[in-house]
């Protein structure tokens, strides 16, 4: 991964077929984002049975709860997987890394069904143990409530922008440059800026930030309701990833303008 | 960077004005006084909405969402913007930084126009998505209430001490020079002063410690109500930060006692 | 222990038993055991009591307390004592590094003796000074309650595997070839782990992933209630260990890898 | 510093009198005692505020809010402070450092002197601006609740030789040779440590494990029951430091056992 760093990544790459460490890079993909939608579902069951059931809103306590647990979990899967996939588990943020010519097609395609096959697996898995909390809480599915979808959109746009500069700075070329341990520290920050998008989406938008976990969400609870709002959960990060990057690209790559500066 | 951290900025610097680093930082300013304001008033929206409305104190379970949010959006944010901008995103640090010659007056009041008008429109946003909630909670305001305006003060001039501080012992020259990722590390406990200034100051002055938060909310939400106590959030930081400039050129700064010790 | 890393341990290692070093790193197990139970053990004593015996579900804030003490705990356990013994503290752990061929089989037999011995006096010494606490919420044993033994048991194995592979990760060799104070700053993500497997399971299974804090809660609360489903804890742990096991080393481990990569 | 990690401090040190740096470490002790002080009590008025006035007890938000507060002003005064006098702010650990020489016996009763006064100045101001609740609260003065004394006995001299552990486990001779920052990434496991010990001890004997913070919080409160059992909070921790001081080295300390190994 380091020479992708200071290096464009080819367009196709079907080179990287023949190699190990891309398929087993769809493996760590596939975990990584099994254990998200394992944990993070399991947690809002764990929360929302204390305290009512059925009900999307919630307290302050459990507002606290689901956006630790995201965070905490996104800071830990990042410092893991970092060194063997890239620790993406998010098909906008592998999205983002071909945007910016960091992956090729080619893997930015593979990563995405695997982060998606693991996501339905993971929420499958919550579903099949947790049966009756899940149906009454909506499968953890991701809708807009109270707000119409204009707000929503925007707050996925917003916080998926929040969680790419993050991403994107952690992974800088400068920095890595200077400190090969930099992508481990990377993990804080970044489990951070999941923690925080959730404190300020989760009661108004439900807080996607990430497709794979609304598409398994809406297939696994299997209900029309969860699928209503699904486009939102798709467009939303879309063009903050594109928002993101295009920032990244000519206000914050350090390439390019050193030799102006 | 690097270089201002061993040398004093020149008092001007108008030659700076030619350099696109310098434009950007001040965009990059913009950009993370936006995010400050948008996602700590979308947390107070969550938080308040969830228990009651118009209600400016708040439960240990409200104190602390909000307290680990503010800590947590300034932690991500020191992280990802200081190696562009230097991470300030908030006048007296901006302030702070003048004082001790680590930027040129030039550059400080480019820094403080641009975190002004990011945070107004970071208010502006919130309220244009959140309109009914940020009427009732006033919009976030910085307010005294229950207690007169002289403790207000001194929580705010204290307050920003802390935070100065956290800020000063960061830049150390003698720890960077040593550590050259000793920037990236600093994001945690500068977080933590904000965090801890929140935890204490919170439900009795509601914590400004960042004049342009208090005037974007001031302005954004348009009442007379919001501006009564406007200048407590100004002069309060303002003596803060020139008492931890102070102590950091007498007390802490190494290099002139490294000759006499 | 630097040398370990790199290579195998030897199997019995016998020669071990010679040496200083090896009888102080079970002390130091014995220590952290204790001090693991007495403080995870004090802080549900701490929680449960200012809102309600006897009740094995708890609220959200209740959870997220059990859940930040717990992984606090590890993660400042970890980084005081790996440089000694490893940090294990968890027969798990040390049955896991086993597998993997990083310390010898008498030293993991040593080491699971040690860390039951010191998790049994913990929780004698929580008994002996909260006694009427201590009865009234089971000596905070390892029950499933609500649910049938196999979520129980998968929930051990689940919350297992993400601790191993944490641990595993922490002490990946690639990493601490590059960067001699990766071990230290592991102590974050490790603790991490350790809060996300009990915010998902704590009101489920009560969150076990240390068959010698089951063990040690058992044998001190001393009902036969807390016997009932001790096996669930030994077994989902173990197998969890296992998976863990066999994913580093056929996806993770990198040193088969690199050449063929 | 870094002198005085690999020898032993002189016995009386009357030398270091002639240096400002001497001086200068004095000063630093006596602000960050104030600010823990500060920060911790007003945290408590706080979070008590809004739930009910003159209880002592706490609900598990209240525990978490108190926990983290004291935890994160540990960390962050850690930080900021360890390059210019070693960051103790607590009596107990200034004579833990003294136990294993690595300050002279003038230092530590400079170092003693400077911290009380700092306590007493922070409990004064929380006092002059929050009268009231001070008074409701008992200043938050340590006071042995609902137990025995033996019991607070306990409390406070177990959570002070896992404070003692931390600070000796992050300050080792072993550690600072390989890695220069190590220092700057103790403040965290220092700072849980903190927050642990306060989750686990804070309902019950209200969490001394700093003599500077009970004789400080006694005398600004000035009542007969703040004083009676002042004693406790000494003694408990000058035993936890005694224990946590032989442990370190005896069990801990690299030096003499490598030879052996």
């Amino acid at each position: 991964r380091d020479e992708n760093m200071n290096s464009k990544a080819p367009c196709f790459g079907l080179s990287e077929l023949k190699s190990w460490s891309f398929w087993r890079a769809g493996i760590v993909e596939f975990v990584a984002t099994f254990l998200y939608l394992y944990i993070s579902l399991l947690t809002i069951m764990s929360v929302k049975k204390s305290t009512s059931y059925g009900d999307l809103l919630c307290s302050p306590e459990c507002l606290q709860a689901i956006a630790w647990a995201s965070g905490a979990t996104v800071s830990a899967l990042v410092y893991c997987f970092t060194a063997i996939s890239g620790g993406h588990f998010n098909p906008v943020v592998t999205f983002g890394f071909f945007l910016v010519r960091k992956i090729s097609i080619t893997r930015a395609l593979y990563y995405m069904i695997m982060q998606c096959l693991g996501a339905i697996c993971g929420a499958a898995v919550v579903k099949a143990f947790q049966k009756t909390r899940f149906e009454l809480l909506h499968g953890g599915a991701n809708l807009v409530n109270y707000e119409s979808e204009v707000i929503g959109l925007f707050f996925e746009f917003f916080g998926t922008f929040v969680l790419l500069y993050a991403v994107f700075s952690a992974s800088d070329a400068k920095r890595t440059a200077i400190d090969s341990h930099v992508p481990v520290l990377a993990a804080l920050p970044v489990g951070f800026a999941v923690f925080l998008v959730h404190m300020a989406a989760t009661p108004l938008s439900q807080t996607g930030i990430n497709p794979a976990r609304s598409l398994a969400t809406a297939i696994v609870h299997g209900k029309k309701k969860g699928w209503e709002d699904q486009w939102i959960f798709w467009l939303g990060p879309l063009f903050g990833t594109l928002l993101a990057a295009l920032y990244y690209q000519i206000v914050l790559r350090p390439k390019p303008f050193k030799s102006r500066a």
